[in-house]
């Protein structure tokens, strides 16, 4: 993973001619790309923890697995948002936190919360590092120093059920292997966000992720079987059967947790046998109100597509469903849509048949497989692309909300007009861009994409149309987030999605389990 | 609902010269019945509400819904378990709600709450009351008195979304009367767990409820989009879009609160078009195991029937998934399955056609429709069968669990000899019939039927057979209840489900929404 970019150096991606021209027609912005910092010539806040607290922090958990260096400290100062990278680019002095600490076992993360809720340092769990909302920010709050807490060498499919199809992975173990680990077994776990080339196990349960094949697989706290977490008053062990009618569903509690309420050591998960046939199949429709209305049939009727999704005109325009053409020749006017099919060769048929069946009814004009296959193979590219765009000038940033089927349209539009009008009062048209991407029977998610010129202080542009798009969201019946997850960035929204009492509930739940208030300061809980 | 027995008068089944026989054959016990107590011999405890309270309450609510009639007291005196039909036969001092009271605004709600926080009165919410785990039992606790807070003046469809497919419904609303109210608009929410006919929506949230079609349309809580829950502190009004990231689900901490953290006053919930076609598909197999097993590779096939369930042995031999035909002719040897599909015409015939190709290849030998049918017409008779049963000097009790597929067969076996030991020793030969009535892709339940002779203090012998049921599901990795909740019968158990530090984030829960202890006392919080 970069440091100031995202993830694989190898695969970042040049803009395009075809782009570099959108965005000098579009919006003025002439890519010439300014250079950039390196990682040596970055100034890291010094480390303020103390000699007598690395000391005690290496007895517990082995000198080798405690770090003050910069280049350790560097890659764990922040997620991977717009405002983080622009951070990384800053020439001043940088937040980073003030150690680094790599347990290796539960009994040692458990040691370490009980030494740091003991001697006031706060405690940011970390994963792949992927937050795009402030998640992972090293934020000291009222304590003396701020520790990430690299869950990393929790990296083991630590049992599998076969005949159940439930699967023990330690919280460390990134997407790739997760699948790697099941896929010697036979199995997979079907969950692919954006993130899932670098993302975590616990990341995943500890932010609600929702991966690209939702609506075949479910989002990830669908697949949560059980949880352990360690808090800084004890173990919990949760989830005990499929399903249970035994009170409230304290696994719900921590899935989303965010690292607030304790540190998720593994998960059990649902898994499904290794597809045996996979369908492809793109469609296009005539505007965005066509095509949602033929993916809500489609989910409606309960057909079964693995991936279901729709890109608006203006993505469907630049082709950012598939990002190796984008700003390329149109595959399409009108909206594009993907569609897959997983599962043994009878189950694939038939979903993909009956599913056909509805959009063809609705309006739906086959493109066939081709372009599903293109968006499959090019569709962790997107954030590659921003780093080419934020290089050249532009400002670019995705943001996300759901809401029912009723009021999709009204929210798109209530969002859309608040990022191009508070851009145009930075002085820059704006691109927006959106997709639905995640199907459920009674809504779906609403995916943006924002390009803009940069103008003046970009961090404080992008703040206002941020501040704008979620008043917006709240003002419009929108969750002010269906897969990003809470962090810093959208603590203060958090009231209005759940309600005074709800956050003073939260707030009841965290001084039970972390009475001294360390675990991941600043995030989350209003 | 009758007072000292299952449900509608009208439908109480005599029991049939051939269970009689059984009965005879297999336990000993000569079916004559014994003369019934009648609702006016019935002594209740005197209400100990003081006339300053009821005058209050009067005045929150209006005088025509608050009374201390023993004929209203009687009726929300406790569920519908065999040790309440039991406690209800008892010639001595019956325990009983001090008041009941009927609000009708959620206004009203919250104020009789804080009337009862202020004045240390016990309120225990009150929908059908048809509780099987002493959910509703007029338990005082330390209070002065105790009050059945009975909501079925929230009897409306409050909204409905035909776009979306999602519908407010009030907490009052019956099972019938959601169907009937839903069904004006083409719709229908799919919940029929065995207390359909007389259980409520309030009551199907508060216990996370689970119908016989659970495997089409999803338990209870997998329904709920929204809740409002009135506490003695405040309104909830939570669930903001079908899915969201934004933190813990606080819809799943009062999904199952069982009354213990507030009063829920209505529900938004996921409705499905009335079914265009309905199939319906009786199996067989060789024996449970076998059954299993081909009920376990639909599910993670992911094929799709509405209703899936499948009756042991014992339970087949006496024919009681056809309660019309109990101790008759048997209609299949081994163990029978019943399967139907609903949905479009085209959905409902391609899931039939997928789960009877996976039926089929793992040795179902289809019946044909017809008993699938009988099941379903039959299928809210079972309780009206123990009340004969009951009255005929047998024991007859009903229990439930759900584990894994893997550890299915062991936990089956290790309940059934707990059962069959303890209920020896208390002198009796017992019969225990098991079916799968809820699958997973990853587990199922496991839904026992005891039949026993009486013996001695019969409340004093079941609890014995129970106590080691519930020893030997919490020894052999099963849920301490499935879908009957936990009431104040599985209290005990609850620490073994969610651990020491789950009972003291549910007590810290229950500190912050409920200061003063007041909402239905001794239920579900260790």
């Amino acid at each position: 993973m970069k440091w100031d970019a995202w993830g694989d150096p190898a695969a970042a991606k040049p803009l395009s001619e075809g782009l570099k021209g959108l965005l000098k027609q579009a919006l003025g912005v002439e890519a010439d790309e300014a250079p950039q910092l390196t990682a040596a010539e970055v100034r890291l806040r010094p480390s303020a923890i103390s000699e007598r607290d690395l000391d005690a922090l290496a007895v517990l958990v082995g000198a080798a697995y405690v770090s003050v260096l910069d280049g350790d400290r560097l890659p764990r100062a922040g997620g991977k948002s717009t405002p983080d990278l622009l951070r990384r680019k800053d020439t001043g002095e940088q937040d980073a936190p003030d150690a680094v600490v790599l347990p290796g076992t539960e009994d040692e993360v458990a040691e370490i919360l009980r030494y740091c809720a003991e001697h006031a340092i706060a405690v940011v769990p970390f994963g792949g590092g992927t937050s795009v909302v402030g998640g992972v920010d090293p934020i000291r709050g009222q304590f003396q120093a701020v520790i990430s807490l690299d869950l990393r060498r929790f990296d083991r499919l630590e049992s599998i059920d076969v005949i159940s199809g439930e699967a023990v992975l330690g919280a460390g173990v990134t997407g790739p292997e997760a699948e790697r680990l099941l896929g010697e077994h036979g199995f997979s776990l079907g969950h692919f966000p954006q993130s899932f080339q670098f993302a975590t196990i616990g990341g995943f349960a500890a932010t609600r992720s929702s991966g690209q094949a939702s609506a075949g697989y479910g989002r990830f706290d669908d697949m949560i079987a059980g949880l352990r977490v360690i808090t800084p008053v004890g173990l919990l062990d949760l989830g005990r059967a499929p399903a249970s009618a035994a009170g409230p569903d304290l696994r719900e509690l921590f899935a989303g947790s965010e690292g607030t309420l304790g540190v998720i050591t593994s998960v059990r998960l649902h898994v499904h046998a290794v597809a045996e046939a996979t369908h492809y199949e793109a469609w296009t429709f005539e505007d965005f109100a066509a095509g949602a209305t033929a993916l809500r049939a489609v989910e409606q009727q309960g057909a079964g597509p693995t991936v279901m999704r729709l890109s608006d005109e203006m993505e469907t325009g630049v082709n950012l469903a598939t990002t190796d053409k984008i700003g390329g020749e149109q595959i399409t006017g009108g909206c594009l849509a993907i569609t897959t099919f997983e599962g043994t060769v009878e189950h694939a048929a038939a979903r993909h048949d009956e599913t056909r069946a509805v959009l063809l009814a609705h309006g739906g004009r086959s493109l066939g497989a081709e372009p599903a296959q293109a968006w499959e193979q090019g569709r962790f590219g997107a954030p590659y692309l921003r780093d080419g765009l934020l290089a050249a000038g532009a400002l670019c940033e995705t943001l996300e909300t759901a809401t029912t089927w009723a009021n999709l349209h009204h929210l798109k539009a209530a969002v859309t007009t608040a990022l191009v009008d508070t851009l145009a009062e930075t002085g820059t048209p704006a691109l927006v861009m959106c997709h639905i991407s995640h199907v459920y029977p009674t809504g779906a998610s609403l995916y943006f994409t924002v390009v803009a010129g940069q103008r003046g202080d970009v961090l404080e542009q992008w703040d206002k149309a941020k501040t704008a798009a979620m008043d917006a969201i709240v003002g419009n019946g929108g969750t002010i987030t269906h897969h990003h997850a809470v962090g810093a960035d959208h603590k203060d929204w958090m009231a209005s999605e759940i309600g005074d009492l709800g956050a003073t509930i939260l707030r009841a739940v965290k001084n039970t389990v972390d009475p001294a208030g360390i675990l991941n300061p600043g995030k989350l809980i209003p």
